[in-house]
């Protein structure tokens, strides 16, 4: 029977090899976030100027328990000479421990080749070794390395440590080294918790390549990767496990990044993992009913500027704000607001980014549970100052700063529109215009090494799916593109990231000092129609290639009638196995975003096979 | 018997995927590097606007050939319908070809779940395209993948085309397709040379994942990566092939880089491919007999600086130039020279980096020899105004600028320093110092996308040896090395690259505006005696943490006398399966450089397991 799951949060914490910087950086970073301890990871104190003393106290003042010292490598089942100098080794180790204040040392399954076959041996060694810890009132934690010489899976760790049977001997679990392997989780939760010393919870993308390698560059938090990481922390909770959950992540962005923000991260990702494991439970994700609105941030300029590109596509000028600098254009189902409020967010945004897209609002079942599974995810809250009788709408900052607002029903007897514009136009009579309806996907452009982060929490706050990655070819480098998709596909934010800083996604980093919407896809039931609507004159639509229409023929063997409409209109074509696509852009606003108007008839995709020459069009464009 | 080989260069082409940019950047970065031709990669044609014959025209313009078009896709063995959509499919391609004027297209054999095992079908339907082609007087290259669903390997390829037995169907062969499956290169001589239409050669790092993903991603030109290129070239040259040598190379960052240094690199590597395999030969490379001499831009103030920091490590002034403001410092073997003179190639490269390494002098048997052969390998010369009664030493530029005088003795009675300088003291007087005695290495530190640049240019170039890549972990992101060196392992360069911008050689990276001289390595032969003798008050030794020794000692049993003495000057030790390293770093000269100084006993490496401590001592110091 498994235990009954705890309800209390577990402790957390995080080895200091995940975070950048120097030991006190690494210290202050998880503080700041909020954990409750430190694994010490050996380099870091080796490399520190100060004694372990030292650093105990630095933990102690920040609030910090030292959980773990790691590791002791290669040392059970050794040659008897070497075996000795391992002991005289640990004995060195453990009074380092003492002075940190750590009473748990990692020891990890020896991987030299001169190790020798033998459990019995095993056992015994590491039976030694905890005797001399508990005499120090230490205790010792053995993992099976992925790529340990004999000892690879969890279970033979478990068997070595019940042979060894001592009390100051348990075992370590790390998620990596068991997914990785593909090792089965089934008796996992029977474990003895009190043999259990400490669980290291990672993720990491699927790759094929060598386990060593994949564990040492791109291990990342639990929700950032591809493992199912909940299955086995839900083995951990199910053993009846209440010590620290813990993540000890190698990753060369973590190495790089600032360590402010990975430890929110890593903290972020251990709180919801712990809820999805049947733990300490967080509120329900939302449930979303699709994008209610998207607001720009604008000055007077830009603003006129937009109105007149928004026209060109169908969209009509619905109404004022009631107090506020602030327009609203409609089309179908589709509501843009373009602030140009001066003292606002909006203006912020306006000053760091240009104009830009500063708000998304997402219409969703109860925003106020939403709201309060964010904060619990540590998300930062918005509120905007309203006037009277405008609706206050709860919002949430996204990694970048990007607000989200969640709109919800529920206490509303009038819409956010009803309630805050003055309407020109009837609800209803602005549906037509150039046939869009709604807002198909929000692409955002992030640097590269932030595409973790995002995806954790649009994973996490909002319990969206990743879907798998795909690489499309810049002329200047290339772009990787993952979507996180709502789970009734009515959202979907699809994230780009390019390590170069010459593609249109680098550009946009750079002169967007960071991340943010890069284009907005309208959906149309009938691009031929729409398309032939709007004014292409004023809606500067991009150009493709009649290249591409010569190597569509080949391709896909389209019919004549069809291939001549699409080359006329230029519009891209694009199927999968469960329907087709039709797409074309705009050129982009400001060099910041852009638009692209999409037909979707069952097609799960978002056209990447298209992208190249939309990149390389939008390249040519630039150099005129 | 092999054909005698050909002394004639063989034409040099480049696929168009192997550059960044739009197509007509491209070809005019091709043109610019020299190439004869190209291959024109599909997706290129594709999003170009303007037809096939504007690119044949643009093309023959820029003196370029159009030698491929590529590739036709999972072609071959296919169920009958797919098959003729496929050859319509053809027919509209040979369409493209004849506008470009390719007389040749590559099909790859066929990757998909439903091609038919049946190597009389898939040579039935070569036979058909062939003959199709020919009609037009096209003809077909058919390739192996190394993933291909039944056909992987050359021979299997090889088989087909002579099942198909049709003279406009030929072999291409890709370098990368077969050596990254180990597969054996015999027979490959004895492949009558009219039936290799194509050669397609690249290199790629030794890697332990997918082959497809190490192939689209990873490969580079040959002499940058560790596949043994040359002995597939010189088969291919032994079977009497005189056609193209072309490069098709994937990879993430040729992608992003600016075209032109990537052309020129390719060109560059073919030239230097084809003098190993045995084909149009190159003068043979500089036998080196250790560095000369380095010299540092300065101007008076940081001149005067640099002179205190090397005096107080035992350098004497040995001597001021006869024409110039320029100052040589001593000590044993080692000569410094610190050039403050305006207008002069230092003075450019002061006011550019500040004070930094300018130029490094290399003793060879023959600089004339070496000129030539760096002149064949597309290097530039470099010629600095010089008095009367002074020498001339050849100098060329490496990728970065920085100069590399090549000095013999074959034309000089006197020593550049004799014949330029007048001396001070005699030059044995100057030899004890502090007891340093040669310069051990030279680091430098490039951003990460130029580490192939350099390897191509130290090994094609100077002929030196490229050891294998050691990672280390800077507080703020992992740094790659790299070393460099010579057969006699008498000059020695690591090159350092860090993806991350934090790291001490990301920072370097971004202050100095590009590579340069990171570190240089002064040689003792007692290096405790040494230490004791520099004057450790100005000569501004790097600290090391006292955990350093605590681990040293549970790590190595070292000597506890030898301990005590590391530790009260501050050194770290090594050793490895040849013997022991004793190192110590100062501290940066105005965050450009540090000096090293060494003990070397026999051991191989550069002390790579110490440089985190360095590394986070550095970033202590900035952080003040």
């Amino acid at each position: 029977m498994p235990a009954a799951l705890p309800l209390k949060p577990l402790p957390k914490s995080i080895a200091t090899v995940s975070l950048s910087g120097t030991l006190p950086e690494k210290l202050e970073a998880a503080a700041a976030a909020g954990f409750d301890g430190v694994e010490i990871f050996e380099n870091d104190l080796l490399n520190f100027d100060g004694s372990p003393a030292e650093v105990c106290r630095m933990a102690t003042d920040l609030g910090l328990r030292i959980m773990l010292y790691q590791p002791l490598r290669d040392f059970e089942a050794m040659p008897a000479e070497l075996f000795a100098r391992n002991m005289a080794r640990a004995e060195r180790k453990f009074d380092v421990m003492e002075q940190l204040g750590a009473d748990t040392v990692l020891v990890c399954s020896n991987v030299l080749d001169i190790a020798i076959d033998d459990p019995a041996r095993a056992a015994a060694d590491l039976r030694q070794m905890a005797e001399a810890a508990a005499r120090r009132g230490l205790r010792v934690g053995f993992e099976a390395l992925a790529w340990g010489r004999h000892t690879r899976t969890w279970r033979q760790a478990w068997d070595l440590v019940q042979r060894a049977d001592h009390p100051a001997l348990g075992l370590v679990l790390d998620s990596f080294h068991t997914l990785a392997l593909g090792d089965d989780l089934s008796g996992l939760d029977a474990v003895p918790a009190d043999k259990i010393f400490f669980v290291q919870l990672a993720d990491a993308p699927r790759m094929s390549m060598d386990v060593l390698g994949w564990s040492r560059h791109y291990r990342n938090f639990p929700g950032q990767g591809d493992l199912p990481v909940t299955a086995f922390a839900r083995a951990v909770l199910q053993a009846g496990y209440t010590g620290p959950l813990s993540l000890e992540i190698f990753n060369d962005e973590f190495r790089a990044a600032p360590a402010r923000q990975t430890a929110l991260d890593g903290l972020r990702s251990l709180i919801w993992l712990e809820s999805e494991a049947g733990g300490h439970a967080l509120p329900a994700p939302p449930v979303f009913d699709g994008v209610d609105f998207i607001e720009f941030a604008v000055d007077y300029v830009a603003g006129r500027e937009l109105a007149q590109r928004l026209e060109s596509l169908g969209f009509v000028h619905a109404g004022h704000h009631r107090s506020k600098a602030v327009d609203l254009y409609r089309q179908g189902g589709i509501n843009l607001i373009l602030n140009a409020e001066q003292d606002s967010a909006a203006a912020e945004h306006f000053q760091l980014h240009g104009p830009s897209v500063c708000a998304i609002g997402l219409k969703v079942d109860d925003a106020g549970r939403a709201i309060s599974r964010a904060r619990a995810l540590l998300c930062k809250e918005w509120r905007e100052p309203v006037g009277p009788d405008e609706r206050v709408i709860p919002a949430l900052r996204s990694p970048d700063g990007m607000l989200f607002h969640l709109i919800d029903d529920l206490d509303a007897a009038r819409s956010i529109y009803e309630s805050d514009f003055d309407l020109r136009v009837p609800a209803q009579a602005d549906s037509a215009g150039a046939g869009l309806t709604a807002i198909d996907h929000i692409a955002q452009a992030l640097p590269a090494h932030k595409l973790d982060t995002f995806v954790l929490f649009y994973r996490s706050v909002f319990g969206m799916q990743a879907e798998s990655v795909h690489e499309i070819a810049d002329p200047y480098g290339l772009v990787k593109s993952r979507a996180m998709v709502s789970a009734d596909q009515r959202v979907r934010i699809p994230l780009n990231v390019s390590e170069s800083g010459r593609t249109a996604t680098g550009r946009f980093v750079a002169a967007y000092a960071g991340s943010g919407v890069h284009h907005i896809a309208f959906r149309s039931a009938e691009l031929t129609q729409t398309v032939e609507q709007i004014d292409r004159s004023r809606s500067a639509m991009l150009h493709v290639p009649d290249n591409y229409y010569d190597d569509l023929a080949a391709r896909l063997a389209l019919d004549d009638t069809l291939l001549a409409r699409l080359q006329r209109l230029g519009l891209l074509y694009d199927r999968d196995g469960h329907g087709e696509f039709l797409h074309t852009y705009t050129e982009p606003f400001h060099e910041r975003f852009f638009f692209e108007l999409v037909q979707r008839s069952g097609y799960l995709g978002y056209g990447a096979a298209n992208a190249s020459v939309r990149m390389a069009a939008q390249a040519k464009l630039r150099q005129g």
